[in-house]
């Protein structure tokens, strides 16, 4: 009661010192204990879930709190009042409706460019990527996904491309970059026996002194000698959904929140601090599938890799926290129908992704097969109906059953399962809602209320005192 | 500088004084000019855009922008910083995706009640609703909405009732509570011609001195002699797209803003403060419908009554603003295709709503008339299947082609629609998704990041110190 009791009497007014008139309502620039000065931050993390619509950080936090009992670690932040909070405006330069190149590249390159683009301006000039900054500056810097690592939002801090789609050509342009970490999938991005032009990416970084682990085991017996390249699948890695049903992923894959981890350790101790960018890639590719319970627990694999930034950075104290989506991807939502709370229990029954359940349908199998097998994978019973109209969009695919995401009914399964768990989807694509963003640490009071994705990019640096 | 300066030299802390220890980083209950402690209201605007979905805020914000060049009053809030943000979580006893009745409770009893109660526990018990608390406080209070008065967010501020649907008997519970102003739609419970009672409920508020008004003319020409009733429509209130391009409504029918600005005109001499309750309740009507215009241009006019109570607010300096929605609803949202912009930039030709277009299609109409009344009223052409796919549905009803809810082809408008604007839906019905939330003026610093939507009850007595 000091503090207020001083506030009213007007001691401080007495003293002739404007000391509150240019805050506003938020408090920001407040509190000196936290050091939100500019350069009062050693250390970034900043956490990126992937097209994460509103619905998808409510629908989390519900799961967590009916299944484990325990609120996500993100609300649990507003809760705890440790974090301060925007929305931000996602739009890139062609369009109010972002990709995560563009969005990637607004923070990484601090200029907004076409969808597509990887910090490539419309000219062809080129915008300098954020973690390039950083390393330039002394800093240690990495980037762990559960998406190739090549993909648009890692790829976003890292190089330039006209075109995200030049996976191949980025693995490449990582090589001369000599970053500390980089993790996550694409194997088919640096294996000569999977590359086009058959060139051994793998081997070019073992001559650059790289560190190469490709097993979770491998990961967890590394010293942080050199840099490191991990790569822990073929394309993206596995839904975490999935994962969490299969032992051997359980063995060879780490989690997201186990990358983040081991990134921080191999980094931490840096005289001169770090920038770790942490992607759960895959909250987007399942709402580009329609693909609930991918989308929910790869959110929540995404909020165990919040929880371990914030725990090293409650300890560390040094380490600015950015918490946030690039776009909205589907607007789903758990909608209001009869016994809409016990349909969304069946979450917790769940076994497999729709991606796991599509691929693992057989285009000769039985009506009886099919509705069984999604009855033990997802925990409720189609109808027959719903089984011959899922059955006959197999009848059309070329014979081999093999993946192929532009054929498989994802969007019919999506609607399907919707009738039971209440879980529904406005579209496959992204949306440009305004989004969520949160920070921690020193430097979290630079954030304003309503932020430009781009800003993020002179936070970034304002807040660690990076001269570029 | 001075200010800044001074906290980094340590006066404070050579003073012995905690000044800052004990804020969060929103620097909550911080800024004394604003008074923010218990009691430092004396008024309060609770504006509720009803059933708004994130989407529903940030596109609105983008049409405002691309239409008149300006961003929503709600979004400049934020940029101007004038604001305490939060998150609300909406849930009513029963479940976790509310309806309008139990989250009105929820605000108005303090306590959160079944879905479809109006203050009314399931043990049938009664929570007092908080503008009977703050009329017996001696302040006057009201409530203007463009839906029937008699509806359920209006009403869960003022009775108890166990059901919502009892809009005739809600009409009879509003009579012996004296509020100064309700206005909104709802004739039909009020009129002895369309009462299935037939009583005169008019005649009743009437006796009890009441001042009734029926049109903008009469409403504008009153001057607060006498408790206000303002009854505008048989039921709801035109949509918004619709009344501008109406000459009729236009005259006869007052704005939400035109209502809002008249309701603090009665009440804000009142030596005690009022409280005054404010909806944009068709925002929730025209989602339940997909009725992407409707919901825009409602959005829309609710920002407008939002920007008359920010206006009297910052003259008046005693007045509690708060604004926010009782639920999302439908998750709208423009996603990104080919030229979505210029999709989303349709909007700004449109004349009239889903639910116009849809009462205005004779049965018998043909192809290319149904074509051409649809491009002249929202211009776009849908292609001769779509229009034999709407009309099919007339060929469904019975006969009248009289207006039904449950029987017009919204859903099917609203998909079809989405082809040509790039804004689609995931339900017609409303999400769990946590909502936007924000306050201005004294009190506004009690609200915390994360707010279950009964502690607002709290929040607005601790506001203006009121004791119950």
């Amino acid at each position: 009661m000091i503090r207020r009791d001083f506030i009213k009497n007007g001691t401080l007014s007495a003293l002739g010192i404007s000391l509150l008139s240019t805050t506003d309502t938020f408090g920001h620039l407040f509190n000196p204990s936290e050091r939100n000065a500019n350069g009062a931050a050693k250390n970034i993390i900043f956490l990126v879930s992937d097209g994460m619509s509103s619905g998808t950080l409510t629908m989390a936090n519900l799961l967590s709190n009916r299944m484990y009992g325990r609120e996500s670690k993100w609300t649990s932040l507003y809760h705890e009042r440790k974090v301060v909070r925007a929305f931000m405006d996602t739009a890139s330069a062609n369009c109010m409706v972002t990709d995560s190149a563009a969005s990637s590249s607004a923070w990484g390159g601090g200029i907004r460019v076409n969808n597509g683009s990887l910090n490539v301006n419309a000219d062809g000039s080129h915008n300098t990527p954020i973690l390039q900054k950083f390393k330039n500056a002394g800093k240690k810097v990495g980037c762990v996904t559960t998406v190739p690592i090549t993909h648009a939002t890692p790829a976003g801090f890292c190089i330039c491309n006209k075109s995200r789609s030049n996976q191949q050509e980025i693995a490449l342009q990582y090589l001369p970059l000599k970053f500390d970490v980089m993790m996550g999938g694409g194997d088919k991005y640096f294996n000569p026996s999977k590359r086009s032009d058959k060139a051994d990416v793998y081997s070019q970084f073992e001559k650059a002194s790289y560190k190469i682990v490709k097993t979770k085991a491998q990961l967890l017996a590394t010293d942080g000698q050199k840099p490191l390249l991990g790569i822990f699948g073929d394309d993206a890695l596995p839904f975490s959904i999935d994962q969490r049903n299969d032992k051997q992923h359980q063995e060879l894959v780490p989690t997201l929140a186990e990358m983040t981890v081991k990134a921080i350790e191999l980094m931490k101790d840096h005289p001169n601090g770090f920038v770790l960018q942490v992607e759960g890639g895959k909250v987007d590719w399942a709402a580009h599938s329609n693909d609930s319970s991918g989308l929910l627990f790869d959110q929540l694999a995404f909020d165990e890799a919040v929880e371990k930034a914030i725990e090293f950075a409650e300890m560390d104290k040094n380490t600015l926290v950015i918490i946030t989506t690039d776009h909205g991807n589907g607007n789903p939502g758990l909608f209001g129908e009869e016994n809409s709370d016990q349909k969304f229990d069946l979450f917790q029954k769940f076994k497999h992704s729709n991606e796991w359940v599509l691929n693992n349908i057989k285009p000769n199998a039985s009506i009886t097969t099919l509705v069984e097998m999604i009855h033990d994978a997802q925990g409720y019973t189609i109808s027959n109906e719903q089984a011959k109209e899922l059955l006959s969009h197999y009848q059309k695919l070329d014979g081999t059953g093999l993946y192929n995401a532009r054929k498989l009914p994802f969007e019919l399964l999506g609607k399907i399962q919707g009738d039971y768990t209440c879980v529904k989807w406005g579209s496959m694509e992204h949306s440009a809602d305004y989004v969520e963003l949160a920070a921690y640490g020193p430097g979290s009071n630079l954030m304003k209320p309503f932020v430009i994705n781009t800003e993020l990019h002179d936070l970034m640096l304002n807040a660690t005192g990076v001269k570029v």
